[in-house]
């Protein structure tokens, strides 16, 4: 008889994963990346060379480099946010981590014992929330405009919580290519936002992973960057710019700050082919690279929206985004994203339904985010134009599309 | 003025982590490996070639093979453990994880709330121990002899906790080259266990990551290969086949458990260049290069038996390993090996004190762990001379040493 875990395992686990069926014919979900521009050849070079070099340095846990991750990687981070993000910093103050979803962890393990209270941008990064319910938190949006997260809806909540006695961990925010909305705070938000912080004495993650897929824009300084106090922890991630499969990202922050994630990063250190490779292959390639992905994106970007334009019409509300791999949108009533995800899906069509991206879900009812990162140009016309057929289908809406009038049966 | 970290985070925290001051000069803790064993140029190969033909991969998460790892490298993990420890299985029951650390973590997570109680051998692996702690288990030690878990002592701890009311919630066994005592075994007691398991109703975490480091023994079938009923949750590593650094390990279970730990696998996915680079290297060369590096350890593990016979004489107690990297020792009263490892450290020989190595801190006192993987073979004969020195300068023995008598001062 085959034992009963069901009966053994802890009570309080998440639902079991469904099996893994393969990716949809039109994939608009996570963060997936263009296949095209992965620089194979590129990183291929440079693993032949650096292994060739210094696969010796495999023989020891941290490769000569201790927890914080491999020094030639965390000087070209230093160096590449000096450059970038406005973000002078020192090889000593990065800790690489297993993607920048594990610099979050580590920072949501540092400050938050369940119950206790965080503040986010009312639509945020669905992977984040996930986490953060697990842990336990109150999570409070705060609003957000075509400029990101709005100060005086900030000022406002942070009020209205020092009223009930209530003191947020942190504030945590995306400060450029919000994700899902695509919106980038500039320099003068920025130093407001820091002045509320320190008037209410919350330190602020800023997570910076889209950043550097920024398009038609100047890149505003990091947050972290004009913070005199350090207050803002900042993390950044390799998965965007050059692959979301090789797990890389990095916290920029203190001494006080980086020893205590150390003591909770108990990993063994982050992969070191990913890290040996990466401090081969970016400092002279990583700004091309850069360069030519994000020409890239913005291509496939203005597709989706002529698609969405095209099928959706005046139904689909959306902030064209400066830079990413993302557009959030939101349709009238009656449409349920959840269903519509659901359905969609049966029927090749993936996408992130809203509620998994807002602090609070109801309010993502009506609105969806897609990736155009991975799919074709002309996947994104059709994916767009199946998705506009079925939601008319179900929801009775958009009325018009493909320049066509829809039947409003 | 600085923001203030220590009023702010967690009160629970671990203390922080010191800075990094590189190894030590005689460096026998932790799991490190022998440098020239490294197979560089066989992964350099193998990288470059992954990456030429397959580097588009990287442009989604998972690798076309969704979050149970890339399906190439779960595919040589099934087929070399159905050569290697008579354990069959199928991809789909493979789970690559981010080290065997991690896989181990998941299954914690998945039985563990704080105060349940779990079995582990007497002494074990220090990092699962302070993870355990960390998670607050009630951790049991279960007593070991030169084959490892005694069947008596398992089965009298059950009873014991039984008569108490307490049902652990696993069984966390090391049967293959245990860490820290380098003692395998053998298939009877295997199959003892699994009958006092199942007799008792509880599940066994077998963790084989030293497994294909042993020599002179051939090596027995893997607990779960014995098991009829699903009880057994298998975990290996590359960490010691290949190199600690590359963070690969692998969980093998059922679809009911793997379900389950994949929900609890927030990490996107397991990093991409190590799977791609050992999937391409591993089907040729992995089994050429593990019987090369055994025969390297062989000779440093004999280097390392003879400078303690030589500087420790009498005094110092082991068991001889057949395999591994590791030598668990035992000195007299009144040795503090927690004293002992500090004051070496100091002096540059970093050893690893007892009291962390096992489950009833107070039974290791004086007890400690010397790895010899990492080290050359003359650095092992000056390292163990120089601890046999302060050892005898601190506590008055060994007596011997060197094949001179040391004054009993």
């Amino acid at each position: 008889m085959s034992f009963d875990y069901a009966a053994h395992v802890r009570p309080d686990l998440p639902p079991p994963s469904p099996r893994w069926a393969g990716f949809p014919r039109y994939n608009f979900i996570g963060g997936h990346n263009d296949a095209d521009s992965i620089p194979a050849d590129g990183l291929a070079a440079a693993a032949e060379r650096v292994l060739r070099r210094d696969g010796r340095k495999l023989a020891t846990y941290g490769m000569d480099s201790g927890p914080q991750g491999y020094r030639p990687l965390r000087e070209f981070v230093a160096a590449t946010l000096a450059a970038r993000a406005h973000l002078p910093c020192s090889a000593d103050e990065v800790l690489i981590t297993s993607g920048s979803g594990q610099g979050l962890e580590l920072v949501s393990a540092l400050f938050l014992q369940p119950g206790d209270t965080l503040l986010v941008e009312a639509s945020t990064y669905g992977g984040s929330l996930t986490r953060l319910r697990r842990r336990g938190a109150n999570i409070v949006g705060v609003e957000l405009d075509d400029e990101g997260m709005r100060i005086d809806s900030l000022a406002s909540v942070l009020e209205g919580l020092r009223s009930k006695g209530i003191k947020p961990r942190y504030i945590y925010t995306i400060p450029t290519v919000q994700n899902p909305t695509g919106t980038t705070m500039g320099r003068e938000r920025r130093l407001e936002m820091l002045r509320v912080a320190a008037a209410h004495d919350v330190p602020i993650l800023e997570d910076d992973c889209y950043a550097d897929l920024l398009w038609g824009a100047e890149r505003p300084p990091a947050i972290r960057s004009l913070d005199r106090d350090e207050r803002v922890i900042y993390v950044g991630s390799f998965s965007k710019s050059i692959s979301p499969a090789l797990r890389l990202g990095y916290v920029v922050a203190g001494w006080d700050v980086l020893s205590r994630l150390l003591a909770l990063k108990t990993d063994g250190g982050t992969g070191a082919l990913e890290q040996l490779v990466l401090a081969e292959y970016c400092p002279q390639a990583f700004d091309g690279h850069v360069a030519a992905l994000t020409g890239t994106l913005r291509d496939k970007c203005a597709t989706m929206l002529a698609a969405l334009e095209q099928e959706f019409g005046a139904a689909a509300e959306f902030h064209a985004p400066n830079g990413g791999i993302f557009v959030w949108i939101t349709l009238p009533e009656p449409v349920d994203t959840s269903k519509l995800a659901q359905i969609a899906l049966a029927e090749g069509v993936a996408i992130n339904a809203g509620p998994e991206w807002v602090a609070a879900p109801e309010s993502g009812r009506r609105s969806f985010r897609l990736c155009f990162g991975n799919t074709s140009e002309q996947e994104i016309r059709e994916g767009v134009a199946r998705l506009a057929e079925i939601c008319h289908r179900e929801f009775g809406l958009p009325l018009t599309g493909a320049n066509v009038l829809r039947a409003a049966d």
